[in-house]
């Protein structure tokens, strides 16, 4: 009888409940980001894709107990040609169930090729949670949203100097366009359940845009390279279930020529975290 | 001594020349969208990758005469798997170099990821021009400008109905936000001299978005299945070069189960510009 009841408002989405169980172990709101630059590669790892691979499954487990996730940069795959790409989906297929993958990929056409992207990222390369462009509005994004067990974030306000080009306009309506799109994400947020936005730590505003709503999921790049401050971020970024997503990635992965240990990315995360 | 005083302005963009030596040809502004969608495919083909380039080459082979440039949709191969990337690539390499290819995959990020994003899109898969989302700013855009020879069409106002809901905000000062993003991409064009915009043909505003910049070159999708009208876009969307694109897609790829020939192409063709 008690399932009849069972609103599906109070299940926590998949997405959300394995952030949540991570957290009790690494005590940290850390999303390692994985850019792998052929450029940057520790002398240790072969110069090649197959280098490459090796050096992001020691990152991945040697983080697993600090993280709550991990967002590759689809991108940086990219560039790497159409190997890169294979290479993506096997270590989405390889990194642990528990810990849920983000492919970081910034995509948003009209419905009928959204449609598309989306099967891409989650069908196809198998992420649990992808980055959108707000620009083109609402049927662009739904197509996404409609994958009910995956999680959605939107750009609000990037880390990046170029946003205050068009993301800080002023509208009309005494507002900026960036707090427009991140009330609408408040809305989609309340329709799909499944709707976070992506805010830069190096922004100033974190704390003013926290205050527009409560529940929506922050994954917050920029801390580390960018010049972000976890501790503020860790402040002033968690939503009531004192989750955030703080991505850091150059600052953990790159930095020495030795093979990436549990030891040595203990000793770089104290480097952003050691305030807090 | 006559090449000392050569002034880069002067001469033509490669992009731009070989549209216009098309154009002697077709009489016609008709850029063709490669969306490859297994689902619609004419059942002469085989239902696999390699059935799929088969209809692209066919529909390649059968409208040099009668189009400007190609622009295969990126996400489309995407959703065929990494196979329907690599098959993009040679695609490419296939289509005769008289006629520019356009991969239309909407990109823009921070610039490091920018930087990915073009060598990805440029170098790896061989395109001469791509398609990029405004919403992050200048910094996310300019490492795309810096492809001298390849040409960006910026996103201004899209032919969805999602475009209503950002693309059309009001901003403070007297104008919206896609009016600010093509006035923007005025500048960076007079600064580069490789940037064109993206305009919706449903959208009655053609016109008085041409009256913002007589230069400025626009890639016009949303004619035919979409809405728009190929006569309007005729005469309200060319620059002072007599230029524009405009994108037909899927009414001029699918509607018959039959082998793609030069004959049904023309007649599908006709449908969309009789009028003019």
């Amino acid at each position: 009888m008690g399932n009849v009841h069972l609103n599906s408002q109070f299940t926590r989405h998949p997405f959300i409940e394995r952030l949540q169980d991570n957290f009790q172990q690494s005590k940290h709101l850390i999303c390692v980001g994985l850019d792998p630059d052929l450029a940057r590669l520790p002398s240790y790892y072969e110069s090649s894709v197959e280098g490459v691979f090796s050096f992001l499954m020691d990152v991945v487990e040697s983080s697993l107990d600090y993280c709550l996730c991990y967002k590759p940069n689809i991108s940086f795959f990219e560039a790497l040609g159409i190997d890169g790409l294979r290479m993506l989906q096997k270590l989405v297929q390889q990194i642990p169930q528990t810990h849920p993958v983000i492919i970081d990929a910034k995509r948003g056409d009209i419905g009928n090729t959204s449609n598309m992207q989306a099967r891409y990222i989650f069908d196809v390369l198998g992420a649990d949670a992808t980055t959108l462009h707000p620009y083109m509005g609402d049927d662009s994004l739904t197509p996404f949203f409609e994958y009910r067990d995956k999680y959605h974030f939107v750009l609000g306000l990037t880390s990046n100097e170029g946003a205050a080009m068009f993301e800080k306009l002023s509208l009309l309506k005494s507002e900026l366009l960036y707090e427009r799109v991140i009330k609408q994400c408040v809305n989609w947020n309340r329709q799909y359940g499944n709707v976070g936005v992506v805010v830069g730590a190096t922004q100033t505003e974190l704390a003013s845009i926290r205050s527009i709503d409560s529940e929506l999921l922050f994954l917050i790049p920029g801390v580390g390279t960018q010049g972000g401050s976890y501790e503020m971020v860790f402040q002033d970024g968690v939503n009531t279930a004192q989750l955030a997503l703080i991505n850091i990635s150059r600052g953990l992965l790159y930095g020495s020529d030795d093979k990436i240990t549990s030891l040595l990315l203990s000793e770089r995360l104290k480097y952003f975290t050691s305030s807090v």
